[in-house]
């Protein structure tokens, strides 16, 4: 496949690994784009420095592009565009924020840029903004989440209309078919976070991998609502946050129940029962850990078989 | 196309118009089945012998197969029943409700049974039950929904790999595109709800069709949590349940504020203001209220377009 996307960032492969706290260091990022696809490495659960030493050692595991994401209210952001851009880091994917910020700036510094949103309204700011590429991500998708809650087959093909800019598809895709309808949608590339978390070379703690690959439909649930809206498993820490929506708590009480370091607590450290876990929907169809490698060979061998079966009408 | 789904029902296309309250009547249903699709007539929103009536007056205009949707919790469910045994209605779609009650007895009179599901779980056991098609529609749908919120993209691949009977997406689906990314995910048929809603035929009020094709992102969400969650159009009767439920009002407070007959207050008298106006997310990329022979012709041809542009990988 020779597209838009392809040749934007020069990879083999239109798929992109998202920058997910926690999970995607350089060893993820630097196996994903080794395995032709686009790696990023997630800035938002790392300092500055963290994230230059990150950056220089995904240059020595890879000769391929690979990118860093940015959530631009992080409070580090600047400091991290700083350090991307003496690093010469060739794609960055912002989140979070205003996609007119960066955009010109890092794109006279020679790198492409891509900004995730979960409506269509926000892919028109992103087109004025001038981006190199639209990530439209769905409710289903794990972590924080648009207020919207439009689904990734609802988004997709409405952004397609709107602009013309190249599409990534974001939100419950996790294999070949998925990819496929995605295409279909519209979408010229697909960003997977939570097949990528669950791999070999995600930084997530193991028990936090195990978890997810024994989860079932309707183990994850969009909740911090009155917060942020964040995909969570609902585990123990997830069941206080839910008794306190339902009694109609506000956000400050929320806020309090919710306290600091609780992603880390739990994708990082493994605290299953008081971590804030945020996976993706798609989870409940993933039921093993394999090498980047493996899974992105196999998203391409059931694109292409699954491809050719679509009957016309 | 000739698939499982075309074969099983009889039909030219494996489009199904969703046996909605209000909106299904015979003259929706014969118009989707002259055009070569299977037309439901919605039994949710009527007495006995008014579907008795519809039945007849369906069958005089359209000698195609037809179905009609049944809700086995609807109180009239086993009137209904005897009624559609006694017309021969060639389809009959089952929903809310178990389905090992009617689909040995309704296959024995003669009749194909699909029942509709928002988990792989109750997928499961649809196949142990026997039905003849599974419907699978996702959290975006309109009206009545799963409590997982499980969506098109993420249940339709689940169920795929759960079940070998053949599969009918819903949720999300208004368009040739969604149609292929159904396919690809490994449904071998759609049912649109929210697309034939929005039609000439359909019965639903003018002022109810008028405000839907002007709506947004957004604009729907899902409501009526600890009753029953059912995707409402964001009016002011919905402002009223959500601020109740953003107080953490229980479920006795937000019945009494939900009180009887809102559904066809809103969709059929066109009461936009106190009316329950359910409709599905895609709404939002629906701007045009044609013909079911128009929709029917132009998701044909894009589908088909569609299919031949998407490149291998």
């Amino acid at each position: 496949m020779d597209n838009r996307i392809t040749s934007l960032f020069g990879v083999k492969y239109p798929i992109i690994s998202g920058g997910m706290i926690w999970c995607s260091g350089w060893e993820l990022a630097s196996a994903v784009s080794n395995a032709g696809g686009l790696g990023l490495i997630g800035s938002g659960s790392m300092t500055p420095e963290v994230l230059r030493e990150h950056i220089q050692k995904c240059k020595k595991a890879t000769d391929k592009p690979f990118g860093v994401n940015v959530p631009l209210i992080f409070r580090f952001a600047e400091e991290m565009m700083e350090i991307i851009m003496q690093e010469k880091v060739p794609v960055v994917f912002t989140s979070a924020g205003n996609p007119k910020t960066w955009t010109k700036i890092l794109q006279e510094n020679g790198t492409k840029v891509a900004h995730v949103v979960s409506s269509t309204k926000f892919a028109i700011k992103c087109e004025e903004a001038g981006v190199d590429a639209i990530v439209a991500e769905g409710f289903e998708a794990g972590g924080h989440n648009g207020r919207e809650e439009t689904t990734t087959m609802v988004l997709i093909p409405q952004v397609r209309k709107a602009v013309s800019t190249p599409i990534i598809a974001a939100g419950g895709i996790a294999s070949g078919e998925g990819m496929l309808a995605a295409f279909a949608l519209g979408a010229e590339g697909i960003q997977m976070g939570t097949r990528f978390a669950l791999s070999q070379e995600s930084s997530a703690n193991e028990s936090f991998k195990n978890i997810c690959i024994n989860l079932n439909e309707g183990d994850t649930m969009l909740a911090l609502k009155k917060v942020v809206p964040t995909r969570l498993i609902k585990n123990d820490f997830y069941q206080k946050v839910e008794e306190a929506e339902v009694r109609g708590a506000q956000a400050e009480e929320i806020k309090e129940i919710l306290g600091h370091g609780r992603a880390k607590k739990g994708i990082f450290e493994g605290d299953l029962s008081n971590g804030e876990l945020e996976i993706g929907q798609i989870s409940s169809m993933i039921k093993s850990i394999p090498t980047v490698k493996c899974i992105i060979e196999e998203i391409i061998e059931s694109y292409n078989t699954k491809r050719l079966s679509i009957p016309a009408l």
